[in-house]
């Protein structure tokens, strides 16, 4: 029997003080992509995330289904826990005395799209996409109350270049004992507007936005799509409530955000010819002191490779103007209905 | 004729306040990669930075070499303008009224290694390697007084998967009017870790390091070369200078770094079996008030696709603990002689 892999753990940069998660275990996972060479495309007969192949899986924590059953055919999204998790379900104990490490604790969950290995994101549809996002939702709520844990990320990679392991669609949650950095650098920039100009940065980016449209995507009554004026890559496209809204979990209804969610990603799909693609839910953290904030979905397309700019001095080169990749996604067909420059998507 | 390309600008985002840089020229550029698709491989007979082919580059701005000319054979590193920048050389204007757009003022430079195509970087050797980092010293020097101009990163992009976009060996220089945000945040923990214990963070990492000699790779007298206990990506290796040093370009002789610089190159060639990866230059930023800081030369393999969770949420994930990975790479066979545990390297 192989030896059991170290637990996961979490290691403070002396520098920066950023944490970096150390999943030691996780190299031994199987189908793991290296650069420029696809991941084995785990064709249905293989995949674990298939209806029928349940026991294949660590015991489902919750599920979409119809009638009763677990770990059974039948359901329509299904989370479990990451078999190869980078976290540890079990609480940090002391901190060493001098050491910067502690165990990564929190949660790594995978939720599958939907039972069909074949349908891409954008193609199960809003009703499917609507319990894909109930469940994101449910999920991050079922962690709110669960000291020491900080912050819930849902998130997605599609395809082996957008650093999906399995090909079967699904998304990942990771339930963190710290807000990640981006977010923690977002949660700073609302409170610096609020301050200087008291108003929420991103609800003044969406009136904007909405008043020259020429970086929205699609819109529906109560949410917008466009790409952000600085946006880090080519296509890059935010999913936003109109209203202020800090938390994406507060959301009773999530139709009409499923439906503006398929949309995009179908029109992106038809513009760029099957991408891969990563996706973040940036919403506030679980706890701590108020600061302002607003929800957004962000959707980055990988047709370009990050390059040494980015990854080790944190600036982004972006080569397609935004207002191009708005026009560009406007003309492309969605889920929803065209809309032209003349009839902006308003507010009812 | 093709319509000029829009000179690249500079956006600040609304939310974090980081610049991006928008270049939508690059996007014509030649040999781009694509993810999972190697760039088409330039042979010698069709790469522009092969010597003899001095005329299809940009005018160049320096260059090694033992007789006069310019422009011509004869040279061992060569420098000249990247010919799709993403900075553009001309003073910025007065920012837009209410706008967060700016032209991108700077300078973006290819540093040709050798007038060799097919040899690798852990190729070249200790001596070739010293007029490269004596060339990123000149350069660095010279835009030392060029204000606005607040930083000069020096990095390299290695093969398809590491972003370079040319086969033939080279290093890329930023000359740029911001400090770059992984820069920034260094320099910050450096002042919080000054503030609090008195010492610069990075002499007492070195320290510690040598003590335990668990990450260190390889050493000489005056530099040492290990894997940082927070590592980002596996197999994550820095040089530094023993000595307390805010400014790499402040070296009068760079022998001793050039051979640890090859060594730890061929090791990691050794190990990881010719893999792509980057490397950045990380030293003090041009000007600006007196800020504690050590300069660091970071190596990072990729030998990973990043991942969502690095991506969009700024949280690394690391499959291999440096401890490994720094034992694997003392084994590994070098350009210096191994040293042993029991005869670790010591400042004379």
């Amino acid at each position: 029997m192989p030896e059991a892999p170290a637990p996961p753990v979490l290691r403070r940069d002396p520098v920066t003080g950023e944490w970096v998660i150390l999943a030691a275990g996780r190299s031994r996972r199987p189908h793991a992509p290296v650069p420029g060479e696809p991941a084995a495309g785990t064709q249905e007969p293989d995949c674990p995330f298939c209806e029928g192949r349940e026991q294949e899986t660590p015991p489902e924590v919750c599920a979409c289904r119809d009638g009763d059953g677990c770990d059974c055919p039948g359901w329509k999204v299904r989370v479990f826990p990451n078999k190869y998790p980078i976290l540890a379900n079990r609480l940090p104990e002391e901190e060493a005395a001098g050491g910067g490490e502690r165990p990564a604790y929190g949660y790594h969950e995978v939720i599958v799209d939907s039972p069909f290995h074949n349908l891409a994101p954008w193609q199960v549809g809003p009703g499917q996409t609507c319990l894909m996002l109930e469940t994101y939702r449910d999920r991050i709520r079922e962690y709110r109350d669960r000291d020491p844990l900080r912050y819930v990320l849902v998130m997605r990679n599609h395809k082996a270049a957008g650093a999906a392991s399995l090909d079967h669609p699904h998304s990942q949650l990771f339930a963190l004992p710290f807000v990640p950095p981006v977010v923690d650098a977002e949660l700073a920039g609302f409170e610096r507007h609020v301050s200087r100009e008291g108003a929420c940065v991103l609800c003044e980016m969406i009136a904007s936005e909405e008043r020259e449209h020429v970086r929205v995507v699609a819109a529906s009554e109560n949410f917008v799509a466009f790409c952000p004026y600085a946006s880090r890559v080519p296509f890059e496209t935010w999913l936003v409530p109109r209203a202020h809204q800090p938390r994406f979990e507060d959301n009773e209804s999530l139709e009409e955000a499923a439906e503006l969610l398929a949309d995009v990603l179908m029109r992106l799909r038809n513009e760029l010819g099957d991408p891969p693609f990563n996706y973040w839910l940036h919403t506030y953290p679980l706890r701590g002191e108020f600061r302002p904030y607003h929800w957004q979905l962000e959707i980055r397309p990988r047709i370009t490779v990050p390059g040494g700019l980015e990854l080790g001095a944190g600036v982004a080169v972006n080569t397609v103007p935004p207002e191009e990749a708005a026009a560009a996604l406007r003309g492309a067909p969605g889920w929803m209905p065209a809309r032209s420059r003349q009839d902006p998507p308003r507010r009812s």
